[in-house]
């Protein structure tokens, strides 16, 4: 099917109703050049009467550039994505940019597929996302600007933007100090990924500056799930009194939510005995979980926009920029983590 | 920025260093023409020692079409249009089209705006998506083939995929008779969303089919919300045994969960005295449900998957249809419902 088909009117239809060249014509509609606003107004109403529609395919030949971001996910979109997405969008469709959208499923095959496809249609640009803070291997270099979010690149030549787990991990446990708890537990996700490492790091620096051990038996490693958080619990509330922690940050929402069920079944109360915060922020859990959930909010959607005027200013000529650049978290306060 | 640079190589390029015309070049990279298979081949490697990238945009103006379609959500990215989304690109990606994404926002000068962007930009078809089942306000007549998917057309002379909610809900109802349940009661979302009327209409009439009555105090509406689950689930377990249900049809997983939740503070049992459904089968929520939840599933992605390839067929000239066409759901049976 041609989309160009004969009946649609052109630049010479819209030139003969106004009584004026192709050529004036197709300056009114680029907006260059010196003209009466007089034939301004009769060559726009006459493309108006027309239904004349510019050919964006033309002016991007000419212009050599498409308007349009390629975004390739190096995951299936999930919850971490979507706000990310969001806010990638928002910030290029300010810039009266489009973005094509492309899943390579961490499959490298599918990836590679994508970005020919992606640099034949001349894309102005490129963002690369995936789920995780684990390093993914470079695509670079290419003859376009490029900027990876959450996933930094494995090249440090090239742009990352990721949000800082290790700062937000030392505000949860700051938090944690800061509401009188003396001895804090770390119960992390899955142990290959970076987020268990990097936010039980970051835990273990703001404890040693206050001072406080961070004994190996308080810190537990298992899974992303509520059914982990859950067991965690089980755990931590079989404990005598004296040697159980009366703090625990949980390296997901999910996770604090298992777990704070977990300490209810088990007859320990939250806040009152022990103090607990998450981490990603995630309304449907923070706001479900009962008592609501402290944690801390990676801002997924800020990291998109960001990212995506990074792009925006290096596709006008500007410096891109290179090396993982970490964007700070903040700490949403509920009513899990405080005692009263 | 250019991208089309002056050091990227040309057909004239490739043409010099295999020793043929540009016409040859021409032919053999779009395929076309009787060539030896020697001269395809010293083509083919000349172009690949260079570089050298056809150029989608000069191919597009020549053949009429962009192989992009636009995909036009009417509201943020959430956990609907993710799956929905996924299903249409996996289907578009297989045709070798791209996607460009565009989010609404349900603000129709923002719709508008993008509408216009996706025509000048000649993509090939249009999606539609929102995160509801209400109908939307047309968008039509356009002169590329369109398609909506979950929220449909208020114009019954376009095509629009949606799931069979009236079907899922008396799966739903069936089974929860099926396990001997005598009194059903039905707990809806938000009063005025097409999805909780729906669902109750679903309901009344698989229980009307089996002889049994729903009284207007077992239908509970209220909000998507665990919390307004939980207050279900207090007004529920506040009548007498006698009067009380012993069956709940919940309008969303959110909703079940709450319910579950709530119904067990109360110290009434599920599934062992009351049967729960939840409608999304949302990994998230029934998993994590204790006990797990059955679940009607509407098979989002499956589809964004059928609404794409009714589209690649109607771009390649088929017969589009009208209409709004929906899809069955399935349900999942997990612990919440089975008495055992």
């Amino acid at each position: 099917m041609a989309v160009i088909n004969s009946a649609a009117p052109t630049v010479r239809d819209v030139a003969r109703l106004a009584g004026v060249s192709a050529g004036t014509v197709s300056k009114v509609l680029n907006g260059r050049g010196q003209l009466r606003e007089q034939t301004r107004a009769r060559v726009q109403d006459a493309a108006s009467k027309l239904g004349f529609r510019p050919n964006h395919l033309a002016r991007s030949l000419v212009e050599g550039r498409t308007y349009t971001v390629g975004l390739l996910t190096s995951d299936r979109f999930g919850r971490f994505s979507m706000p990310l997405i969001e806010g990638i969008e928002d910030s290029l469709g300010a810039g009266r940019i489009l973005t094509l959208l492309c899943d390579g499923r961490g499959d490298p095959l599918r990836e590679r597929h994508y970005l020919t496809e992606l640099l034949n249609r001349r894309v102005d640009g490129l963002v690369l996302t995936g789920r995780r803070t684990d390093p993914r291997p470079s695509v670079g270099p290419l003859p376009i600007p490029l900027v990876y979010v959450l996933s930094p690149s494995d090249n440090v030549r090239e742009l990352s933007l990721t949000y800082d787990e290790l700062q937000g991990s030392e505000l949860a446990i700051s938090h944690l100090l800061a509401m009188g708890r003396k001895r804090i537990a770390y119960v992390g996700g899955k142990p290959r990924h970076q987020s268990t490492r990097s936010r039980l790091e970051g835990s273990q620096r703001a404890l040693a500056a206050a001072g406080v051990t961070l004994p190996s038996t308080d810190v537990l490693i298992g899974d992303w799930s509520e059914a982990w958080g859950r067991t965690a619990a089980t755990m931590l509330a079989g404990r005598p009194a004296a040697e159980r922690a009366d703090g625990v940050f949980c390296a997901s929402d999910q996770i604090a939510r298992g777990l704070v069920d977990g300490l209810h079944e088990a007859g320990v109360s939250v806040p009152e005995e022990v103090s607990v915060v998450g981490f990603d922020n995630w309304d449907v859990m923070v706001e479900a979980s009962q008592p609501t959930l402290t944690s801390v909010d990676p801002h997924l959607s800020t990291l998109g926009r960001l990212a995506a005027s990074r792009l925006l200013a290096a596709i006008d000529g500007g410096h891109l920029g290179s090396g993982v650049v970490p964007q700070p978290c903040d700490l949403v306060v509920r009513q899990s983590s405080f005692p009263g």
